[in-house]
Formats: structure tokens, sequence, C-alpha cells
């Protein structure tokens, strides 16, 4: 079975959780929206799904569409030893990855502070003021309780969950690379509080399936239409 | 077993929708943060556990603790009946839960566009143009959503999913009590657009143990401190 990806195709955006859920897997999959009139392609089959999805990504499985990235993440993990098997571990995979959405979010609205429906350049004043507070307080918040997971007294071989890697790391790198990408001042001096975090950032980076997925045109750039964008302004 | 729920105990928040679950479910729970000394023992518990929340609500179940309301509400789903047995539906339901979260944070967001860490009072201006766009954009989107999913072709009984009620069921009716405490005018003028909607609101309102439970005094009323906010200027 081959999956169908459906993303926008120009933007890492969420379907970038995805995309490296299936690489790491060696999964077969078409990113549909990046193949030729892609993104008619996306936009035709939002509107004629049986469980129809809010917004972009969802995945086809053979029969079955899922929407909602950490949802999509909670079936591909079962598939592909992307999580544990027991139920306890899932739902902690699952916690983390959640807590990840909301951190994601969280950085998205600091270019979108007062709406989605407007332009950045219609709300750059209050997109300053959230990103200083994201920075200031919401990025060492998040990064705290992240590092926190990974330096628990009992935790072996770096990953967030158990002794291997679950598709929660995967998404962690992704944060990083972004919020590196958004904020290159800030991180700069907010990283060295997190070396656990840096540790586990370089060691998705270097898996043989990741490597090869970041040096290949599959991996699209960051750019200031995605969740993670850099306005220097906002940077400090 | 009896359940512990971790929730602040002057909110419904998004304990709320943990609470709804557990009551239709008649399920056996203490909320702990409502006991004496509630708070504290919620902070305390926060800062203690194995698999640690970022936030609450989470959900003790014998050694089990569960985080992230929509993860919580993935677990209790399944054991309780209000999700359908199938991993289709089971991801189905997850899917929408995930989609009413995303609705939820944006209804927290209309009064705290700039930031969480700082006060309504401190974002006025900024929560004004963020609750227009709320209103005249985003509401429609989301519940024209559900509305289509409720309205598809072969479904039945009135539900989000299958012919049963599920935990989405239970967190859209709360959802609808929210947005119209919050915006009461502009809910009054977009409603009769969701007929749909409305009726599992009412449905729901309507089943014994949650109409029970809304009579009780389990159920916190709505307020300012809450996800849900009457702010008049906010409404229109």
């Amino acid at each position: 079975m081959t999956y169908e990806l459906y993303y926008w195709p120009t933007i890492q955006g969420r379907g970038e959780f995805i995309r490296l859920a299936l690489e790491e897997a060696g999964a077969a999959y078409v990113d549909v929206g990046r193949q030729k009139n892609g993104a008619d392609k996306v936009a035709a089959a939002l509107a004629a799904q049986a469980t129809p999805s809010f917004a972009p990504p969802f995945l086809t499985a053979g029969a079955l569409t899922i929407g909602q990235t950490a949802n999509i993440l909670l079936y591909l993990g079962a598939r592909h030893g992307l999580a544990p098997r027991a139920e306890a571990g899932r739902l902690w995979v699952h916690q983390l990855q959640l807590t990840i959405t909301d951190l994601v979010n969280e950085a998205h609205d600091t270019h979108h502070p007062v709406g989605v429906s407007l332009y950045y350049e219609d709300q750059k004043k209050e997109a300053k003021r959230r990103a200083a507070d994201f920075i200031g307080n919401r990025i060492p918040k998040f990064l705290s309780y992240f590092e926190g997971v990974l330096q628990q007294p009992k935790r072996r071989g770096g990953f967030l969950v158990g002794s291997r890697l679950s598709y929660a790391d995967l998404s962690m790198f992704q944060v990083m690379e972004g919020l590196r990408y958004a904020f290159p001042k800030a991180m700069k001096r907010l990283e060295p509080a997190y070396p656990g975090l840096v540790a586990l950032h370089d060691h998705v980076a270097q898996r043989p399936n990741i490597a090869a997925y970041l040096a290949s045109k599959r991996r699209i750039a960051f750019n200031e239409d995605g969740i993670f964008r850099h306005y220097p302004e906002l940077d400090r």
C-alpha cells in the first residue's frame, strides 16, 4: 500500500511532521500536493472526503482517510514502530505530541495574533508584542518542560519516551529546526539551557533516512508562508 | 477503580470536556481540585508525575496518568463506549475532537491574542480585532464544518459519528454552550444556519446523566476566568 499525503506544496507547515514520520519509516508515499497541479488536487480531495478534514494535512491509507496531524501520527506510530506497543506508552507519546501541537500553534500565532484571516502586514504591531511574550515566556516554559522529560532520572538513550525513537522525537526535531529558523537570535541565547533537546535534534538529523530526506529536494526550505517564519523584527 | 481528575477548581475550562465524558459514562471519579485545598493538590500532583503534564487537566486511572484533554478522551472513549470500537471510527472521532480543540483554542485567544502571560485588560484593543475575526470568519467556518459532518447523506441519529453518542458529541455540546455564553448576540444571529448542531446540543443536554450533572453543584458556572468569557465589548 502506498500512502497519499495531502498538503500544500510550497511549505513545510503541519505536513512536515507527517513527512518526517513517513521518511523515517521508509514508507511508500506520494506527496500529492507536490505533483503537477498538486494544490488543485489537494483542494479537490479536501472537498470530497467521506470523513472530511477541516484543513490539510490528511493522509489516505487504502480506504482510510485520516486528518489532524497528531491523529495521523497516532496511526503511523502504531504501524511503523514509531510508538510503544503498550497502551500506557502510546498514550504518553500522544500526550507529548499534543503538547508539541500547542507549542506549534503558539509559534504560528506570533505572526498571526489577531487572526488567520488577515495578512501579517496588517498585524505587525500586535505580532511584536506576541513574539516578545513567546520568546520571553512561552519558549522557555515549553522547552523546559520537554528538557525535563528527557532528563527524568530513569531515562536512557536520549529519547522522549522509552529507549527507542518515537514520532514525538521527530516532531521535537522539527520544532527545534523551526524555532532556530524563526528566532535565531533568541534561540542562540536560550539553547544552552536545553542540552538534551539539542542532542536529540542532532541525533534525529543524523539518522540515515532523515539525513537523506533533509538533503533531498523532497525537503521544502523554510519560508515566510509556513508556520515558522523569520521576521527579523520579531526576533531579539 | 475510581478516576482522579486534576483540574482547577473554579472554572469549567478544558477540564469540562473530561467531566462531561465521566458524567455521561456514570464513571466513579474524584474531582480533586474541588476538594478542600484542591488547587494546592492539583499543583502538587502536577509537579510529581512520572509522565508529567505541561498543564492540567490530567487524569489518573490506577497506575496510569494521562494528560492532554483529547488524549484523556481517547482513553475514556475506548473504555466507556463513547467511541466506536473499530480503528477507523476511533480515529474519526479523535480527528473531530482535535478540530474541536482548535476551535476552543481560538475561542480562548479572542481574549488573549497577545499572550497568555498577560491580563485581558492589557490586550483589550487587540482582543477586539481578534474577536471580530473570530465571529466574522472563524465561528462560521468551524460550525459549517461540523454541521456538514452532521448533514452527510448517510448520517443517522443526529450524532457526529455513527449512530451512537461519542465524546465528540459531548464536546460539541460544550462548545455550543461556551460560544452562546461568550458571544450571545453573535450566536443568536449565526445559530439558525446550524440546525443540526443546535439539535445535537439539545439532545446532549437532555440525556439523563448530563441533565443531572448540569443541574448539580458539580457543574461550575461559566465565568471570566475560563476559556469562554463574556466580555460584552467583544460580542456584536
